[in-house]
């Protein structure tokens, strides 16, 4: 009797454990995604449906002037959004901080993009950039030299070209 | 009997519980100690005393060229470690990823920085930047227009300046 009462109490104790790992790992992966939404910046304002397909979040860090003629802002796509085709007269430097996402220069292979990864798109060459189909990108932008101008925007990213098939 | 012996078993439990939590708390502040110095870019290489009191490090993300004219790096300030004074030819932005550091422009109060602030320095300005006393820091550097030059080294930033108290 007393060993039975005692079996029953280890597992009572060994079940609760089991829940309280599961249900660590759970908010671990929870935490991970919020945190990649999160990012460093606010989240800012909405991309306009016109250059963006999905969900793409804005926010300036550094607005064009004449001393410093660099623009500098950070996007977090949403799972499976995407820029539009577009170029920059004066190319742009894309910094990877978290999550997983896509980078497309016009004629080349889709890239992988991960924290981290610094990504060069040349001047007046067209690319598109944005997030992986499950993982949202945190993505700070850079346009140099922009007494030259900042962006001209294509068409939309077709989900053949988004999912990498042509 | 029974009746001491379940209480011994809830407050065995219970103990185990608050261990179990004291080490999670404990854990979550190590971590985030950790997660400061481990950024998002390599640690790079340690910068010289010639030019930092205290261990920077250093991971260059894109050297000058004259496509871009654009240098762009990251600096980890170990807990008190500071630049020398310095200035650039064509300014300098900075851009706060993680933990807790100062920015004083010559003739200006020392400004503390924190994860998500854009400082920006003018071209031909004194500077210096570097960690808090008690928490490391994680800063991107961007230098437009290199094609004008890099940086001027100038003296050690002295206890007194890197306290604010000149």
């Amino acid at each position: 009797m007393r060993n039975n009462q005692m079996k029953k109490i280890r597992l009572a104790g060994l079940t609760a454990l089991v829940i309280l790992l599961h249900s660590c790992s759970v908010n671990s992966r929870k935490q991970s995604a919020n945190a990649i939404e999160k990012g460093i910046f606010p989240k800012g304002a909405l991309g306009p449906s016109t250059t963006f397909t999905g969900k793409a979040w804005n926010t300036g860090l550094v607005p064009h002037d004449s001393v410093y003629t660099t623009v500098i802002g950070n996007v977090y796509f949403e799972p499976g959004a995407r820029s539009n085709w577009h170029s920059h007269p004066s190319g742009q430097i894309l910094i990877i901080t978290d999550g997983v996402g896509y980078h497309q220069i016009k004629g080349q292979p889709r890239q992988t993009l991960r924290k981290g990864d610094v990504i060069k798109c040349p001047p007046n060459t067209l690319h598109w950039h944005g997030a992986s189909e499950e993982v949202g990108l945190q993505q700070m932008y850079i346009l140099p030299n922009t007494d030259k101008g900042i962006v001209q925007w294509l068409n939309p990213v077709s989900d053949e070209e988004y999912k990498g098939l042509k």
